[in-house]
C-alpha cells in the first residue's frame, strides 16, 4: 500500500533544496500524481519553487513543518537523499512531529524507517503509513536474460555519472509516446522513481547483488505486455567507481534493445568523486554498447544532456558539443523537448524491423 | 567467531558430490585448514574421495549424518551452493539432527539460518553455533575507487562464467607467491572462500547493490599493508546475464592492478543457461580491460584454464587453444601448477615498476 494518489505532501528538504542533493523532491514536484502542499526548507523559505528548482508548482516553501501544517498535508515526504542513504539525526525530531500530527511518512533512505524502533512504535500508536520505498521484496529472482524476448520496445537510460536525468529523460519519453498515441510503460528502479509511480517498483541499489539483474528481469516481464514501450530508469553509470555494479545489472536485466545516454553537460567530475573526471561521451557509447551485448544486443540512439545550470545558449552548445562528439541526436528533454530522443527510438526501432532476424 | 582451525567437519553434499554443484564442498576439502571428518552423500557413499571428485583426503564418503558420527566432527558444513541459493527443505531434518548432536553448522546459502526460527531455536537450546557465512556486515562503505593507491600488487580474477575456478585460481597463486617468499593475502568474497579463509571475507554477491564496491574496497584496502600481493577472489563473469553486476563492482572496487582470466574448457554455455554460449576468450580479454580502465588501468596478464573432466592431452590442448587466442600465457594451476600465470604476474609487475607514471 503506497498513498491514495489524492494525498497531499508536505516534502522535507530542510537546508538542501535546489542545492544538488534535492533531487527526489525535485523529481517528485515534477512528475508525481499527488499534490504538494508545501516544501519545507528553511533555508529558503519565501522563495517560489520556480525560483529554487526552476519547476512550476504553486506550492509555497515553508520554514518548518509547523508552517506547513497550515497547508493541510497528509503525508512527510524525505526529498533529500545522498551517496549511502544513511537518515540524519537531524531530520528525526521532524518526522516524529509529522507522526504526531497524523502524517504517512515516504522515505527513500537505505536506513528503513520501519526497522527504526521509535519511530515505528510511534507511528503504530498514531496510526501512520511508513513508506519505506527502497525496501526489496524479499523473493527475488535470479536473472535468466529473459526480458530480451518481450515484444514491447524496451528503452533503458544509461548515463555518464550518477544523478545526471536518467529519470526524468525516461519520464519525458513516455510523455512524448503518449502525445503519439503510444502505450507506454515505466519500469521505476530507484526511490524517486517508485514515489513517482505510485509506489509501484524496485529500488535497484538496493538489491542484494545476485538478485539485481533478477530484479530488472521480472519488471521488464511484467510491464511489456499491452504496451508498445517499456522505459526503463537507468541507475549509475558504467564509469561510476561507487555504482557502475548497479549499472550493468540494470543493463542485462532489462535487455533493452535501446538505450539514451544521460548526461550532465555541468559537471566536471563523477559527482561526490572529484579525482575522477567526467567519462567521454564517445566513449561511454562504445562501451555501454559494448557491454550490453554481452547479454543482448542494444545500441545508444541519443543522448540526453542535462543542461542545468547553464543560460540558454550554453545549453544549445553543450547539446550541440554532445551530439557533435557521438555523431547522435542530443537534445535536453527537459529545456527543448523529448522530441529529437523519441525520433531517434522510433527511427531505430524501424531499422530493426527491417532487418532480417539471424 | 568461526570454527576453531582444529574444528572437524561433516560434509554434506547429499546427492550432489561430485556432480557439478558441490564447489563449496571441493573447496573446503582442498583448501580450508580444518580437517574432514567425513563426507555425506549417499548417491556415492563408499567411494574415495579421490575417485569421485579428484582431490587426495583420507575422509571416507558415508551415506548418512549417522554414520557420520563415527569420524567424531564438531561441525556439520552444507557443501552444496546454487543458484538463488535456497535452502532445500529435504535438508531441514538433517541440520536439525545435526544441531542435535551438539555440532556447529557452517551455512553458505543465501537463506540464513540465523532467521529460521526453528533452528535458530533449536540451535540456541543445544547450545550450537549457526554460522552463515554469506551474511553481509550492517555498515559498509560506499565505494570511492581508494583501492587504486594501495602498494601491494593487487590481482582479481575475472571469467568467461561463474563456478569455473576462480578462487582455485587466486588460491594456487597465493600458494605460488610463498613459495616464493612473498607476502600474499587473499580477500575472500564469497561463501567458500570465506569458509576457507576461516570466517573472513565478505560474500560480494549478498551485499546491498550500493555498498558491494564499497565492501570489496574496505576489503581490499585492509589486507594491502604488510604485504606484496593481494589476491582478490572474483566473482561471476562480466558477460553472465544474472551476475555480470558483481564482477563490475568487484573489479572496480577492487581496483586490480592486473586480471587473470579464468574458464572452464568444457563449458560450451553459460552455466545453467543454455541460451547463451560461451563468450570468447579474447573478447573476454578487451572487455575487462575496458571496463577495469574506466576506474584505474589493469591488464589481463594471463590465462588459468580449468580442464576438470579431461584427459590430459585434452586438457594440453585446451590450454594451448587459450594461450593462442588470447596471446597469453595460459595454464590450468590445479592439474599443471600455477608457476606460468604468477610469472605473467611478475612479469607485468617489473613492467609497471618501470613505466614512469603520469
Amino acid at each position: 500500500m503506497y498513498l491514495s494518489p489524492g494525498a497531499r505532501l508536505a516534502i522535507y528538504a530542510e537546508g538542501e533544496f535546489g542545492k544538488g542533493r534535492s533531487k527526489t523532491a525535485e523529481g517528485v514536484i515534477r512528475y508525481a500524481k499527488n499534490p504538494v502542499a508545501a516544501v519545507i526548507d528553511s533555508t529558503c523559505a519565501g522563495k517560489s519553487i520556480k525560483q529554487a528548482v526552476g519547476i512550476d508548482c504553486p506550492a509555497p516553501i515553508v520554514s518548518s513543518l509547523s508552517q506547513a501544517l497550515a497547508y493541510k498535508p497528509d503525508a512527510f515526504l524525505l526529498g533529500t537523499a545522498w551517496s549511502g542513504g544513511k537518515l540524519p539525526e537531524a531530520w528525526r525530531s521532524d518526522i516524529k512531529d509529522a507522526i504526531r500530527q497524523g502524517m504517512d511518512i515516504v522515505n527513500g533512505l537505505h536506513d528503513m524507517l520501519c526497522d527504526d524502533e521509535e519511530i515505528a512504535q510511534l507511528a503504530a500508536k498514531h496510526n501512520c503509513q511508513l513508506l519505506d520505498v527502497r525496501r526489496a521484496p524479499n523473493h527475488l529472482p535470479v536473472g535468466e536474460g529473459l526480458a530480451r524476448n518481450v515484444e514491447a520496445f524496451t528503452v533503458l537510460t544509461v548515463g555518464s555519472d550518477c544523478s545526471v536525468g536518467k529519470m526524468t529523460t525516461s519520464l519525458e519519453l513516455i510523455a512524448e509516446a503518449e502525445r503519439r498515441g503510444k502505450k507506454a510503460a515505466f519500469v521505476a528502479t530507484g526511490q524517486t522513481g517508485i514515489m513517482i509511480a505510485g509506489g509501484k517498483g524496485i529500488a535497484i541499489d538496493r538489491v542484494i547483488g545476485d538478485f539485481m539483474a533478477g530484479a530488472t528481469e521480472q519488471m521488464v516481464l511484467e510491464a511489456a505486455p499491452g504496451n508498445d514501450f517499456v522505459f526503463v530508469e537507468g541507475q549509475g553509470s558504467l564509469a561510476h567507481p561507487s555504482f557502475s555494479g548497479v549499472t550493468l545489472a540494470l543493463m542485462h536485466g532489462s535487455c533493452a534493445k535501446a538505450m539514451i545516454l544521460c548526461h550532465k553537460a555541468i559537471r566536471k567530475c563523477i559527482n561526490a568523486l572529484p579525482d575522477f573526471p567526467q567519462p567521454d561521451l564517445k566513449m561511454m557509447v562504445e562501451v555501454s554498447e559494448t557491454m550490453a551485448q554481452l547479454v543482448a544486443p542494444s545500441k545508444v540512439v541519443a543522448v540526453a544532456v542535462n543542461t542545468v545550470g547553464m543560460d540558454d545558449e550554453t545549453a544549445h552548445n553543450a547539446v550541440a558539443q554532445a551530439a557533435q562528439r557521438t555523431g547522435l541526436p542530443a537534445c535536453d528533454p527537459v529545456r527543448f523537448g523529448a522530441k529529437p530522443l523519441f525520433d531517434a527510438i522510433a527511427a531505430y526501432q524501424e531499422t530493426l524491423s527491417k532487418t532480417p532476424v539471424g
